[in-house]
């Protein structure tokens, strides 16, 4: 029987521990890239695309992100092409963030993959653990939206700004609220 | 007949491309005079005045932001005497945002005129569009709002911390909440 | 007869100018202890604590927060041992904010103290002020919640993400939403 790194019980949605050795490794190496990458400026367009595609797991030819970005690894974020995030989008991906084509991200945007269990002692303990989030092509995410871990969101929603996203959302809908609620279909 | 500039359209509220050479060219000016302006130090606070005067569309004598500040291209943004802005204050000026006189706003507030076609394939298409928000005289914004497109909200009124403003505010009025509605009437 | 200084007006809760010359003074070095720590690196650990301890009124020997941190004063900010605040968390500590051991901080989280009168001329008239904040042990605050001024927090308190906590929660419960309300209670 092969014991499970604390790498693969976090992808895997399973408890584990943050301050493992080759997990704060990855989070340093990742934390430098989007240091390097909130310090371009304006003028280095294909500079900002390269460190894109390098810190994340897989992208689209065509993706753009205004600064600041924050995320926990970037492996684990995968976007389709033509991805647009306006300014300082948030990304905890200890498990898996997929977003599809033609997703535009509304400034200070958040999307969460980690939790922590409820009970206190049980939090306090150390152990973590994630849900993987997952969103569909032509995905409009209102500014300020928080995207809960588990989450899957289906394609051509539009998420109104501030909006909670704490459940899933049906394809050609629009949501928002806290927690966001639909508001109505969208005609196709 | 003359055919009207992407950026005279933008500005007019009707569908533009954003990926013109001239809006290109003048978001990448805001975005440098922004990257000046949150390099500043605490100890800068003529050179921050100068920056927000040289960035802004008009503004009063009297005006300070916290940095980071984020817009789109400034020239739009109009903010009257003794304005003040807290921490991380966005703004996404694609048409007006007028401001009044003796406006206080919170940290991270987000003030948006951007918007886009709801209709998956209209959105993708890439031509998108804004509305104005005015806001007028001795107005407080709360830590954390959101002002959506089109809104415009009187004197007087005081918005709680972490409402999302989808409708126009009524003078001397206290609003909060997701969508933001009246709390109840200021007494003068 | 003494008379108060503005710094113990503000501390105690009276109406205070945040324009008086030792306060400006002081936002200032908490400003630039602030700046130096939001330009440290990953690999600065150590230096990081060592910032944080300076910087704060008291803390546990164990302690971290993920930059960019914002603050007024933060020396009113007393927080207990095992500290740990994600990305962008901003505390505005004109009052004390005094927050127990074990607590983790998701992204985004903003902690209010400072307060404005609510009818527009006494408040452009420039005085205002603030009430404590307290949070209790093993209290988890979820992503982008905002504290509201005069609120106190139960122990083991889990606050869902997107919360605006307007009143205090009881200890042992989960609360969410705008405003926040108990979703349940946790069994110890």
């Amino acid at each position: 029987m092969t014991t499970k790194s604390e790498k693969e019980k976090m992808i895997s949605g399973e408890l584990y521990l943050a301050s493992d050795s080759q997990l704060t490794q990855e989070r340093d190496h990742a934390r430098k890239l989007v240091r390097i990458y909130n310090q371009t400026t304006e003028t280095e367009v294909e500079r900002r695309t390269q460190l894109l595609k390098q810190l994340f797991g897989s992208t689209g030819e065509n993706l753009f992100m205004e600064p600041n970005i924050r995320c926990d690894y970037g492996y684990n974020i995968h976007v389709g092409e033509n991805f647009y995030a306006n300014f300082d989008c948030t990304i905890l991906d200890v498990c898996e963030v997929r977003i599809g084509d033609n997703c535009f991200i509304a400034p200070g945007v958040h999307i969460y993959t980690a939790t922590h269990p409820i009970h206190p002692f049980e939090r306090i303990a150390g152990p973590e653990y994630g849900k993987p989030v997952t969103i569909g092509n032509n995905v409009w995410i209102g500014g300020r939206s928080v995207i809960n871990p588990g989450v899957t969101v289906g394609d051509n929603v539009v998420i109104a700004s501030g909006s909670v996203v704490t459940k899933d959302v049906a394809p050609n809908t629009i949501v928002g609220g806290n927690p966001a609620k639909m508001i109505k279909q969208i005609e196709l």
